[in-house]
């Protein structure tokens, strides 16, 4: 008796960018697993009396590396930037890596010019540090030391599980960097509890919201401090899943110009969470709304966010430097709901692959 | 006999912005005369063993702060990032300044927040310099070292020649700290000649394209390395003066994700000079080419990039690390002639003032 093949039926469109949304706070969970190995490499970096923490990454890798500027300044007060990834892999200048700690991000590990970055920092001296999905990748094999990032296979093109499972993974490097190890860790855990929870609302929110966007073109999306990560990621996936020209700018930088070229189809997202950038966020979001633009709001306090025509709050974290774990959700949500309302399959955008090999 | 008051008659709008483009190599080889203080200060640095350059601005300033990324890292191999300000001055991160030296990058020199951040470094050990049009501003002030841009009153709220000057301020200091001033400062007095030569041809030729840009609404502005800063400021310039939502990317960024939002009524201007970026540049363009979006190419590399519907190549730099210095004039350019075509005042945007006071 021979069985005839049958063809696992296609996933409906969009249901594996759901899917991965909703295993977010189960993907923080995974990670805490390995809290040991991250309270191991930070000490490693202490003992090295290394301060200065260059992260490399690409797309959500990057934008999660906006939000590491912010943990290793608030918890071990280290200085971390973006590293320019041209600088040395393209025009190889020779900058002095002695005293720097690399952290690359990369969901694959397999990310070309990050690999070579790696490469060339670790040989220079540096504590090259890997945080991937993949320890056995180019990456992970290239570094000095390797944290899972324990998201899992992620399916979907456009990163979720993966870009919230890195912010969880800066914090807790960081918080290990400044012996507050375990209380980041607890935090990163209540926060997924409360995320858990939040889901059900946010994705009928979502889909609700979505349809007064399905004709918008062009948007700005403001956060300031550790959520301008969120304002980065948000943007990026409705550019990548929704075809909305959004742009991530901060508070500031939305009144040092862009707020020209608002009008009334023209939206603006600010995202506010109860920290000492609120202010500027709430003022930013005063002047765009005076400039005619409809203004949603969101993150934890977005009830402090006036005139907007839509408010998605999002749970209170028990550390405020955790709130974009919770805060990037809404955005989330509306590129899936956004795309099934327009027709397009977020799973797999026009043009794109993961991992990008060229370049 | 007494005078009849006058009024003077409002100049025509564009006309200041159009003065201060063509005002630009006047402007550079005014910066030039001030040459021996950007060694004395790269001197001092030097002394102090400081290979850390934290620079701070916003908009242009900022902008023009990507390029220094660059302009420090080939020049002397110096480590230069565009700080976050808000870490330092609104969650009040002490972070070890100790071995940084700190640039702050300010048109007027009265930038509220900038001004916050040079006290706080300068009272934490750092170096700090001010590199402003007014010396006897705030920021000027706060100090240890003050560079002039001498770029002169700039009556525009878009900022052309302060930017340009910007740039060529950040490769002078880099250039003295490499040990390379006065080559540098020929390659500037060069690029301004052969600026001044290309300034009316450009000017015709953006006036012509404009027209084919009325009706644009988004567009994305690619660059790589020293020209991802002309890519950042081209976009402010479309934002603030003609409403165009353009949102800079790096040539790898645009393949990262936002290359799903393409279609041909989304336009790119992709920025090529003839170094270790090109290629991926150039790659970055046909895969927007091959999604179906117009093509602008311009830089001194323009004409490398193919299928391009308008090409606009600049005159090749002495030291090509100076290109950004030419390649962000077509844009200051498409902007002025832009705004014409559409009806707006590109000198008084709405909404925007020569400072931003608040945030």
């Amino acid at each position: 008796m021979s069985a005839i093949p049958v063809a696992e039926p296609a996933p409906e469109p969009g249901s594996l960018l759901l899917g991965e949304i909703r295993e977010q706070p189960a993907a923080l969970e995974r990670l805490l697993e390995h809290s040991d190995q991250y309270a191991r490499v930070a000490a490693l970096a202490r003992e090295r009396g290394l301060e200065l923490v260059r992260m490399v990454g690409h797309g959500s890798s990057d934008n999660a590396a906006s939000y590491g500027v912010y943990a290793f300044g608030l918890l071990p007060h280290w200085t971390a930037l973006r590293d320019s990834i041209s600088l040395s892999v393209y025009y190889g200048a020779k900058v002095n890596l002695r005293g720097s700690c690399v952290v690359a991000l990369s969901q694959s590990g397999e990310t070309p010019d990050v690999l070579a970055y790696v490469e060339r920092a670790r040989a220079a001296g540096a504590l090259t540090i890997a945080i991937t999905n993949d320890a056995d990748s180019s990456i992970a094999r290239a570094a000095e030391a390797v944290l899972p990032l324990a998201a899992g296979p992620e399916r979907a093109i456009a990163a979720t599980k993966t870009y919230t499972a890195q912010v969880a993974a800066l914090a807790l490097l960081a918080g290990h960097a400044a012996g507050q190890g375990q209380a980041v860790a607890d935090g990163i855990k209540a926060t997924a509890t409360l995320l858990d929870a939040a889901l059900p609302s946010l994705e009928r929110q979502l889909a609700e919201i979505s349809v007064a966007f399905a004709f918008v073109g062009r948007m700005f999306v403001i956060g300031r401090g550790p959520e301008f990560a969120t304002a980065r990621e948000i943007s990026l996936k409705l550019l990548e899943t929704c075809r909305v020209a959004a742009e991530p700018l901060t508070a500031t930088d939305l009144v040092h110009g862009p707020l020209a070229a608002l009008d009334g189809l023209f939206p603006v997202w600010a995202i506010g969470s109860d920290d000492e950038s609120l202010p500027a966020v709430c003022e930013a979001a005063a002047r765009a709304r005076a400039a005619g633009a409809a203004l949603i709001a969101s993150g934890p306090a977005a009830d402090r966010i006036a005139g907007a025509a839509f408010t998605v709050p999002v749970p209170d974290p028990p550390l405020t430097l955790l709130s974009p774990l919770l805060s990037v959700v809404p955005g989330q949500l509306l590129a899936w709901a956004l795309a099934q309302a327009k027709g397009l399959d977020p799973d797999h955008p026009a043009g794109l692959s993961k991992i990008t090999h060229a370049l």
